[in-house]
């Protein structure tokens, strides 16, 4: 049975904190100068691991395995947030080397194969998911000719000025992967909230995003009587009340729905808002449940204007993430190996954040492990996991990968 | 008794007009070129009315009848909002220029002294009240060191450039006043509303302006169940509906309160809001009630706090303005006017907008005349009034100046 070293891990782990580092946190955005020192530290460390390693053209560095397949393809990704945590995607890819290493010094299992990838931009500095985009075959030239990241650098322009764009990218080899395991912080506080070390991960959960706007009469606020006022702002107020109670008739204790931004127009004391505007986002791992709170938000809007005061309307909105189901038996050899090493520490929830996996998923078999996130915070400078559960999600993860490898090379 | 010419007052309000003319609008910032053109013309055409004009060193523009008191100051402004109407202050302005005109062309009262001022930066453009408060005597100087427009430029430097600075200022000669009126329009839509053609103002409302800050835990909108958010955002939202309901069982119908802004941070789709604001403003023309709405909003805050989810505190207010009574004899004098001339055309109101009058009615008998707002609407370029109403409007006014002065010189 293969035996990872945690010092090791930590270890690397730690080092790789240091790229970015600010205060307890990290900012290492995708393509800057301290992201590209940590892709060409972590190349190397695959390679002192025996991986083939490289950093391709959109500058995922991936890690192949000299073993012949099938293959288990282990990844997450290195760039952070512009206020990020430490750990957040960093520990899914140390993960993987420390993986690799364990098989590797592993007589049972040194002939399999683990490839290790870091996706790049994950967090959308430039362009989402864009590496596990690309190794999929998703087409992102229009990506690196028109993204641009908050400087306004465009994507080509800073893969260029990190030597990359003539380099090749790697592509997913459907015939050599078993599986996809993408191990990650919770970034969540369930697991903390019940006990847990664990989370075996059923679905990522579909998103729906939209901007509604408000459209009633700006008027003087001094001299205009409540009774004939048409206030787009006190109409959204109502809206939200209304919607809350909609969506809490439909929901489950997992789905969520956020107003992330409200804007009253024109934003003065003294003036009865004419116009509002609010960003609306929910999440739930059940397609369905998206659609009946699609149709009850429809139903509202509808019943709304036919009031008559202030009306609303959607006008944008995001095209829609399905939710994405994680493949059952993976999820099995997942719970199996918790249970072994943490009988009753481990449960199965849906993941409430985005992946790579999400992208992979439609391609290849694909799963996911979550440790616990102290405090639930993430994307945060004050993210964190204790160090024992960074090592036993360690160690499941090992013994998982081991168990699916087994299953195929055995 | 004195009469007016029609058509030399509506020329003189349209010739006004032109100056920073837009489209039906007007725009006439404060010290602006245009404004100082206007102020010039209107200087111009006191002189031309016999009185003594000067522009004075904060920018009013004064005319001062050749005429022994005891004398009616008429008066009002003629600087604009960013987006202002062509009547709003300059309606009450020209009045008076044309009072104080058909009052020297009437044998009886050819010997009355009728003062008539263009009180400067109304609006607020740096101070708002900025001529009414020097000409009461306030003190303008850490305004005029201090105050700046939204180009950044100081008033100081404005007086400068308009060539003021070094200009006397009027200054209130108590002996010489009888009263001050100034006629405005109503800028809502309760007089169209009743089907009246003149208001006389009970009261100027009192003011208060409050903002308020919610502040809760940022986190993922993914991962965060809503059983444990502390959503600042939909606190925010919660604290409106009770405030609504608290206040509606305070409220007359003249009882006006405006959440006319809203942040929420960091204001992202994806993000549970960790902090909110709102700016609150209410008005009502009785002080209890004001105090009564300040310690029903305290009492919700309380209330708020102690159930401890999310923390609400008011994080800055603007001085209390006070409601203003406007002197009853003058109301009376401006009803008897009214009625003669307009019976049963004519309402008692409170002015829910903020007046020059509310500044000097602390120093002499004040009292005002509206004419009603087509739609309601003012501070927009769209604001109106029918030609019928300026000249009725007029008239009454007329009429009660006449008597007003008759009273005390007769």
């Amino acid at each position: 049975m293969p035996k990872i070293n945690p010092q090791r891990l930590l270890n690397d782990l730690k080092h790789l904190r240091t790229f970015g580092a600010t205060g307890p946190g990290v900012v290492r955005l995708s393509l800057s100068p301290v992201d590209m020192d940590a892709r060409r530290w972590l190349a190397g460390r695959m390679s002192d691991a025996g991986l083939s390693a490289t950093i391709d053209g959109v500058g995922t560095v991936f890690g192949r395995s000299r073993n012949a397949g099938p293959a288990l393809l282990i990844g997450s990704h290195t760039d952070t947030q512009p206020t990020g945590g430490w750990l957040d995607g960093a520990l899914g890819v140390i993960y993987g080397l420390e993986i690799a290493r364990a098989l590797a010094e592993c007589e049972e299992t040194r002939h399999f194969a683990v490839d290790v990838a870091s996706w790049i931009d994950e967090e959308g500095t430039f362009s989402g998911f864009l590496g596990s985009r690309s190794f999929v075959g998703e087409d992102v030239d229009e990506a690196i000719r028109g993204a641009r990241n908050r400087e306004g650098v465009l994507l080509g322009d800073a893969l260029k000025q990190a030597g990359l764009i003539d380099a090749p990218c790697v592509r997913l080899d459907r015939a050599r992967y078993r599986a996809y395991l993408e191990p990650h912080i919770e970034q969540g506080g369930r697991l903390e909230a019940h006990g847990k070390s664990i989370g075996v991960v059923t679905t990522i959960v579909g998103i729906r995003e939209l901007k509604l706007r408000f459209s009633g009469q700006r008027n003087h606020a001094g001299t205009t009587p409540m009774s004939i006022r048409r206030d787009a702002g006190a109409a959204l107020v109502a809206f939200i009340a209304r919607m809350d109670e909609a969506f809490r008739a439909l929901a489950d204790a997992d789905t969520v729905w956020t107003v992330g931004r409200i804007e009253l127009d024109p934003g003065s004391f003294s003036v009865v808002p004419g116009a509002a505007a609010m960003h609306l986002q929910f999440r739930d791992a059940s397609a369905e449940r998206l659609h009946a709170m699609e149709t009850a938000l429809a139903a509202l809007i509808r019943d709304f204007n036919a009031e008559g005061k202030v009306s609303v309307a959607i006008t944008d909105s995001e095209p829609p993430e399905a939710p994405v189901v994680m493949d059952p038996a993976l999820q099995a050899q997942l719970a199996d190996a918790a249970e072994a090493i943490a009988p009753g520490q481990w449960e199965r929830m849906p993941s409430g954040a985005s992946h790579d996996a999400q992208v992979i998923a439609h391609h290849i078999p694909a799963c996911m492990l979550f440790v616990p996130s102290i405090g639930g915070v993430s994307h945060d400078f004050i993210e964190d996991t204790a160090e024992a559960h960074i090592v036993l999600g360690c160690e499941v993860a090992t013994r998982a990968a081991a168990a699916i490898l087994r299953k195929t090379s055995g």
